[in-house]
């Protein structure tokens, strides 16, 4: 069966969702994008993205073509049209189409494209039971990774990688220092202590990974916000990541090197736990 | 007269030029293009655009839908149709339409865009005769520049600084050193020798770039292939930029700093003459 996309003001069949070839998210990848999971038909921590949504567009000076109750009644219209139980909403929005120039065009209306993705079992999933397998990879990507811009294509290379190395995903290392996963925050505990990269231009300013610091704080766990290196991740006792679609998801090996015990640890487990349950309870 | 535009296969009004809002070149700038210069109805150095690109196809492990000689013949239609005496060709080719998924999908057709603009009187731009105004920005694209890629937001956004600046355009400074203009090569002159950055995988390899190169080789002028300075900028005698649509561009000012005397310099003016006679000669 077809799923229905929102494009520009419509609900169209998947067959005819197109946008133009003179679009700027096709020519210059001059968009950004927000993923929202969904859980039991309902959205996830929507208000985080939207939030982080109009901050994107506003540091690229870009207007948005909705506001966020639209947003969210398109949000919830299609999780109903196409019966999404449990998965996620794609939301892209672009500068518009224009005739080719590297300077932003004056009259452009912005393009804004929704589609669902139905993902049964989705905060079941069988690899936060088993964990899963990085390798590391140096981070080629541009320097405004706050910007969730559709500048993808590394993160997608890096996936790559890790299939071809027998990997799941890949740990991207800017001198010296882990980044982020290839699209998720990355996590390791070492005695009891978390520790992620502090917020700046150099990581992606997780939704998910700000609520989960947050529930590590209201549990009373230690949270350290610094770089650390790969060897860090190897002498770990456990290591995870976080992002709206794997939730909190275990890391057990990282460049064919068990992390810990090579098993899920505790904390990763419980915070999953948490992570699933308040966000289940604050769903819209 | 709306243009005719060529999408996978078809010669469609560019009013109905229109591709999947799955294609991975709107959904992951998953995508490399190439623009191939118009003059008197022929192309420039269409096989040098050819082998570019093929080039870039091959770093992203990704398959051409169509040969060479029919890329010449697509080209040489959307001319003829769009009745184009001087102007330019862009071609597009992306991984093609797939639900969202960062790894490659194994079964899409590579997508294919080509489109026209004409600009008449291109090779006679009056910014040829006074030179055009540059500012410094910092580098911070990707770290494969020389994959012509469509993410290109970080160029857009360093032409909009330029333009805030009262300048044309930007060029991008990596570790204090030049690496590139947004969409084009630098090059400085001084005591009558040219220095243009070396290849490698900091720098677009330009068409344009390569054939002046020989062509100044050919005309005895000396040739330093090697990063420079902001302040080696300030102190040349001339400076000027190289492109498929620019072909060589005076600069005559950097950061409101004059460069020599302010006006396109010998080297740049000749260069330019010599890369447009002899591109016309060899056009198809």
């Amino acid at each position: 069966m077809s799923r229905t996309v929102y494009v520009n003001g419509e609900y169209v069949p998947e067959e005819e969702a197109k946008i133009s070839v003179f679009d700027r998210g096709f020519l210059f990848a001059d968009g950004v994008y927000e993923v929202t999971s969904v859980l039991g038909g309902k959205l996830i921590d929507f208000a985080g993205h939207a939030a982080r949504l109009a901050r994107s567009l506003g540091e690229l000076e870009m207007d948005s073509p909705v506001t966020d109750d639209q947003l969210l009644e398109i949000h919830r219209e299609l999780v109903a049209r196409n019966g999404v139980e449990d998965g996620l909403v794609y939301l892209q929005i672009t500068r518009g189409a224009a005739d080719r120039d590297f300077a932003y065009p004056k009259d452009a209306e912005p393009s804004i494209v929704l589609f669902t993705q139905s993902k049964p079992g989705l905060a079941d999933s069988p690899a936060a039971k088993t964990g899963i397998k990085v390798i590391s990879i140096e981070d080629l990507r541009w320097g405004r990774r706050d910007i969730k811009t559709v500048q993808l294509l590394y993160p997608s290379m890096g996936k790559m990688a890790a299939k071809k190395a027998g990997a799941d995903d890949a740990w991207m290392v800017q001198d010296g220092q882990v980044t982020e996963g290839t699209s998720n925050n990355a996590y390791i505990v070492k005695d009891g202590v978390i520790v992620t990269r502090q917020l700046s231009h150099d990581i992606l300013h997780g939704i998910t990974r700000a609520a989960v610091l947050r529930f590590a704080a209201e549990a009373q766990m230690k949270v350290e916000e610094r770089p650390f290196t790969i060897d860090e991740v190897k002498a770990a006792d456990e290591a995870f990541i976080t992002s709206a679609s794997s939730f909190v998801m275990p890391v057990v090996e990282i460049d064919k090197q068990l992390i810990g015990n090579g098993k899920p640890g505790p904390v990763a487990t419980r915070l999953r736990e948490i992570y699933l349950e308040e966000s289940r309870k604050a769903a819209v």
